[in-house]
C-alpha cells in the first residue's frame, strides 16, 4: 500500500476558499486502477499560514505512478495553476509506502 | 476523523532495525476507544536520514487526546528513549482533522 501526500501553505483567511476548490473538484480518481481513498486533511495553524495536506491511499506505488502519467490526472490538475493567491510556496510532495 | 503523525529522521543504515523496533512494540491500542487504525509509513531517502511516520488515525481529535493522557500511551512509549542513535533529532508531530 501507498500513501501519496501534497503539502500546502495556505494563506490566513484562504482556509473556506481553499476547501471550496478541493470539496467542488471533479477529481477522476474513482475509476483510476489501484485507487483507494482520498481524503483533504487540515494540519496546524502558524503565524501566516495553515497547512492542509491531500492524502490518497493507492493499492502500489506503482499504481500512482501511473495514475501521475494519464489522462485523468491531466483533467484533475487542470486548474492547478489558478487561485494562485491563497499559496504560499509550491505545494511539496511526499509519498510513503506503508511498512505496517 | 483526526490522523496523528510522527515524523521520525532515520540515519541511513538504521531503517531495518527501526522497522523492527516498530514490529515488536505492543502498541496496547487495539482497545482505545476511538482508535481506527495504526501504520508505519516510510518516505523518502536523503543524503543523511530516511524518512519514516506513524500514521494513525481516529473517529476524533478528542479521542486522539484523551489516549495520550492514558495508562495505554504511558504503556506504548515506555521504550520510547531506546534507542536514540538511530535517530537524527526528535520526532516532530503532526495532528490533521480530515476535512473532505
Amino acid at each position: 500500500m501507498y500513501i501519496a501526500m501534497n503539502r500546502f501553505k495556505i494563506s490566513l483567511g484562504s482556509e473556506a476558499a481553499f476547501e471550496k476548490v478541493w470539496h467542488d473538484r471533479d477529481s477522476h480518481l474513482w475509476d483510476v486502477p489501484g485507487f483507494k481513498n482520498f481524503h483533504l486533511i487540515k494540519g496546524e495553524t502558524f503565524e501566516d499560514y495553515t497547512l492542509y495536506a491531500s492524502h490518497s491511499t493507492w493499492e502500489s506505488k506503482e499504481s500512482f505512478n501511473i495514475w501521475t502519467k494519464s489522462e485523468a490526472f491531466r483533467q484533475a490538475h487542470k486548474g492547478a495553476g489558478e487561485n494562485r493567491d491563497m499559496y504560499l510556496g509550491h505545494p511539496v510532495f511526499e509519498g510513503f509506502e506503508v511498512v505496517l
